[in-house]
């Protein structure tokens, strides 16, 4: 779909995303009460005043908004940086074709009818991307709507809402896998006063992808946060590593995801890919990567532009407001989040309030000052400052409702002072964008983030959380990234049956319980074996055509010695040919006594690769829908993490009196299963051991059944 | 803590919310940069228009505003149909027992200092509660911000949020238990263009309650939804009746509720009692009494106002957007609800919508009609009307990003016609509110549900079905009530031991396994013990002394007749002669073979009065948090709801091969114990079955152990 990344980063985004010359071929000369294509994006760099030079291309000589047009980009007598290109799909090629011979190595292709359209357009898309991947050039497009760039005033889009006010130049920069989302989140940002620095709608991504559009922004030094609009990763291998740069260069990436009913996925391979859910591998991804994950698209800005805050990341938090009611939902709100805890303040806090706030008000957290300290100049700042001088509260939260204006000023000027002096982050969440429009409009326009919901600040907050706990111990996916490449899966899968299954992996390396057939009724080679798997054995006598052995007593468990083996032996050999039964031999097996069950995968997640799956066992697997999923590679740590946020662990672990079982085995197992994963061959598609028996402590961990799942055909 | 709703009810809150005329006692005679208390409240009378007849009561003889005051209530030459009381907190009492001699039975009183600031202030609302409870007159408060009359013009409140424009008129009538909580809701409603009939802050609820409140507007012509923002719910009963008014009424009521951490709702009784968590009965409350719950408070109005539309409970949408991206997210959304499906729309509907949408765009569900359709007049109208035409779309959602506005005036202006025409809801989600800013201003002026944020639009969808589904099927709460009242819980639990509960359970009613013991040796009895409960039987030999019975071999089970018995019971003396034991009796009991466990627990919710839970049992009680709630009475049908609505009944259910349980039996047990609630006693707080065994199809479900919990001292 993409030509390779590697060829496409030999250019440097830069010419593309901040260029000091355009030339813009395909440019109506018509009037028209709007102007779309080449022409909206003429007029967009104007009007925000880009302060490079345009060149542009038109059928017919015409002087433009007072630019003389040329009919042929050969006519101009520069290189321009970057070439936008607006003419029919058909002649998008020939084109570029020139561009390139020319010296041009950036595109911005707004036409559509490319990949989007069809089985033509999609030929016609791979043809443009071979062209310009061949010449290592760079394209965002085709089907963009283009770009922004706030901070060097370069209105590259074609997009009507750039024709109105942009947002202001700030630290987020935003990539969107859909043109319309990304007006959406301009109109967002404008109207709450976030700052943005760049603005990417990446189209089709012929050349330029998602992955390439990070990576030029973790580079870019006005960028601080990266905020993403993402239908689908397409480059899990990329993607991988943007992040880790991102992680490295200290850049939150906050993401909305959508296209969570992905038929691709619902294809998963197996029982477990069946439990991992159509989120289950973003999900983990997410959190192994240590991205911020919003669930509305609407809290993607708010979020981004609170983690962007030096010290979001705090654990504890000191509520003030004007209403206990509202303090107490915003509470509630944070409380189930989890994300920070609210001390309660110390006593020279308390007394400090004290002078403002009556004693039938709550000194707790949330303080509830009510209005007295309004009615004093400089109550109110001194409240809040008390609470922001507590050590125990790390960052501060104004949670008001609709204030007399007066006091609305009182309170911006003071958190703007507090924030200042502390340098602890101060947020405000209050709903009254109307009755205390200035005040907000003087808080966003100094840079605090407010909100005037709920439920976004706690988003927020629980976002920041989540950041800090990545980085406070970061997966190993993050520090080693993946040396293997990601496998495509747009195959039939094969499924092996259980012999074929565990032959496969124990030629892998997986230990499976220890086994010997001795044929026939050679006595000392049980014996033999039964030595070398090791006492107590199993005891398993095979006749033609017998499942049900122990209805003829041919099964023995946990034979204590030679003597019981041997006594066994005889029975079993009496038993069949009393029963007329064909003997075939005696399966010496380890004795496995495993107490409770859970189950173990591999997968191959078309979006972020090899993924491993543990869960509960046996008929609790779908009932408890208790499993965990995680992206390879995994060091133990994680495994033990993973296993332990599963309800089965408690089992595991002894609850209500039962025994404790042997977890270390069960981690050192499942390890290995994740170890296995680069090892297993292009055509590997997944695994699953359902079930694994856990012994009790001491005794170990066992797979008892496997199934692997193989392309059918190599893609 | 309140009076009791029977007193209150005898008079009508018309002359409290809807007065003719009002006399204010207390108002400030001295300019301030903003007024409050009583002054405030003539100010925003004056302000919105009142046009009844006000009376002032000041201090001094004074002229505000142009109206003369009088220094005594008594100086009226008339009764004012509602007294606004705003004195400081001991004078209260005494102007309400002069207003009461003067014949005046509805006050607000907006006066702080009572309940909410400690002992005094509590003993002072009790004595005041009594004065108006014993003359049978309404009170709001005291520390009201007290309530806005939207069509009647009656700003009858003192919150400085009133002091600026309201929102428009309209069918939602609030309730809030925080008086800024409705300043933040009343911005709200302005900034969305909601209409509201009634904001009424509740305050202390000394004498009129949240009940109250809603049953007034239950019978308010004016209102159609009933918005409420609660932290508790104090008189459960009469909630109870007033929201099975509402349902009768066919008057949606839609709660936020905070105060989840209720640390009352944590000290709840035994196992089942912390299963049931914070939110359990509130969640069972709001489903059985078909309420819509919102998450958000900031979801409120929107979801209000959203369901208030006639047939908003549809079953199928379809999705018309102008970005595939967006469509997407919002069909995403949808999806996760369950709420709605998203029918592909009919042949004649992509048939008439081609002339417009472009062949490569998806003409499904979501229909992508991109910027095509705007490029005639009419065009998008006709996609529009294709769209509600067809027959298997009950409901239509525009999904827009920001558009030119003259495309945003199109569609603004076919939203309108199609919704006029076809009678069909139409939603418009835009998240767009500066660069379409007039488009959405013009639909929600017309009244079209209109949301800025995918997640209130899926929130309110979702409250619709919730809606409907409790309509379609409603609860036996709903149906027939509760006849006996709750008792309340204050007070210390005492949990009685295994014999003492199960003789207290037996006695009324419950059964357990049958049981006889038959003292000494006598073989007759036991026989006759054995014919009377029923072949087969177990039988136990009870010995001083001897816990681990099998162990000497005194358990025999499921005998199957007179013979069996005879021989086992012989076997048993012989052992006990054999052993040495004191032999003291047979036990002889009803064979009960359970093969899964369950439990049962009947419970006091603080708010809602009595519960039944059930859930999984034995160690996955706790590992699976596999319960279910349900506020009594309940039918068998609901009964059986709540049973499926549990993991565990897959296994009673037989999944996996597993053997179908007696699930019928299950139902009946359960049921039983529902049905005991109203008859346990004045200081009954509650009790579980914990494990309860069900047996295969057929054979019998039974209580094997219990604990009941009584309450100390009667409250």
């Amino acid at each position: 779909m993409s030509a390779s990344s590697n060829e496409v980063r030999t250019v440097s985004l830069d010419k593309l995303f901040n260029p000091r010359s355009i030339a813009i071929v395909g440019v109506s000369t018509k009037k028209a009460i709007f102007q779309v294509g080449g022409r909206a994006v003429f007029d967009h760099l104007r009007l925000h005043e880009y302060p490079g030079r345009i060149d542009l291309v038109t059928r017919e000589p015409a002087v433009i908004d007072g630019v003389e047009s040329v009919t042929d980009l050969a006519m101009l007598e520069h290189t321009p940086d970057c070439v936008l290109v607006s003419v029919p799909a058909d002649d998008v090629f020939p084109v570029v074709e020139k561009a390139l011979g020319l010296g041009c190595r950036s595109f911005v292709v707004i036409t559509g009818g490319f990949s989007e359209s069809g089985s033509d357009g999609a030929a016609r898309q791979a043809k443009l991307a071979e062209l310009v991947a061949a010449h290592r050039g760079a394209m965002l497009g085709p089907n963009t709507t283009g770009f922004v760039n706030f901070a060097e005033r370069v209105a590259m889009s074609s997009t009507s809402r750039i024709s109105a006010a942009l947002a202001p130049i700030g630290e987020i920069g935003i990539v969107v896998q859909s043109g319309a989302l990304g007006s959406a989140l301009l109109e967002e940002a404008a109207r709450g006063g976030i700052g943005l620095s760049h603005l990417i709608s990446t189209g089709n991504e012929a050349v330029t992808t998602l992955a390439d559009c990070v990576d030029y922004l973790v580079d870019d030094p006005a960028t601080r946060v990266i905020a993403l609009y993402v239908e689908g990763f397409r480059q899990p291998d990329r993607m991988l590593e943007a992040a880790r740069r991102a992680h490295a260069a200290g850049k939150p990436i906050v993401v909305y995801k959508t296209g969570r009913s992905d038929a691709g996925r619902r294809a998963a391979a197996g029982h477990t890919g069946a439990l991992v859910g159509a989120r289950g591998s973003y999900e983990a991804a997410v959190r192994q990567l240590g991205w911020i994950d919003v669930r509305s698209i609407e809290d993607l800005l708010p979020v981004a532009h609170y983690v962007a805050q030096p010290g979001a990341a705090a654990r504890t938090m000191g509520i003030i407001t004007v209403s206990g009611g509202f303090g107490g939902c915003v509470a509630d709100a944070l409380e189930e989040t989890g994300a920070v805890s609210l001390p309660t303040p110390g006593p020279a806090t308390v007394e400090r309030m004290r002078n403002d706030v009556p004693a039938f008000l709550s000194a707790n957290n949330p303080v509830d000052i009510g209005g007295t300290p309004f009615r004093r100049p400089g109550g109110f700042a001194e409240c809040l400052d008390a609470f922001a001088d507590d050590p125990a509260l790390n960052a501060i939260a104004v949670a008001n409702t609709p204030i007399v204006p007066p006091w609305g000023a009182d309170v911006a000027e003071a958190v703007k002072a507090t924030h200042a002096r502390t340098g602890k982050p101060v947020s405000v969440i209050w709903p009254s964008e109307i009755f205390n429009g200035e005040a907000l409009r003087d808080l966003r326009a100094a840079g605090t983030p407010t909100f005037t919901r709920v439920d976004t600040f706690t988003a927020a907050v629980a976002g920041a959380a989540a950041l800090a706990t990545a980085r406070d111990k970061p997966s190993r996916l993050l520090r080693e990234g993946r040396s293997n490449s990601t496998p495509s899966l747009d195959v039939d899968l094969e499924t092996l049956d259980e012999a074929a299954s565990k032959s496969f992996l124990k030629l892998a390396g997986l230990p499976f319980p220890a086994e010997t057939f001795v044929s026939g009724m050679d006595m000392a080679k049980v014996r033999e074996a039964a030595e070398t798997i090791g006492y107590p054995v199993t005891l398993k006598g095979i006749a033609r055509g017998v499942v049900h052995k122990s209805e003829f007593g041919l099964v023995a468990v946990a034979l204590p010695d030679t003597e019981a083996l041997e006594t066994r032996a005889a029975a079993m050999l009496e038993s069949a040919d009393r029963n007329n039964l064909e003997f075939e031999g005696f399966l010496v097996a380890e004795t496995v006594r495993p107490q409770a069950e859970v189950i173990v995968g591999l997968g191959l997640d078309p979006e972020f690769g090899p993924t491993l799956t543990f869960g509960a066992g046996g008929i609790y697997t779908e009932i408890m829908q208790d499993v965990a999923t995680r992206v390879l590679p995994l060091d133990e740590d994680e495994v033990r993490g993973m296993i332990e946020s599963c309800r089965i662990s408690r089992i595991l672990q002894g609850a209500r009196g039962r025994p404790l079982l042997d977890v270390d085995a069960l981690v050192a197992m499942v390890s290995g299963v994740a170890a296995l994963a680069p090892r297993l061959g292009p055509d590997f598609a997944g695994l699953e051991l359902n079930p694994v028996g856990v012994g009790l402590a001491g005794e170990g961990a066992w797979p008892l059944d496997a199934s692997v799942f193989k392309a059918r055909c190599s893609a």
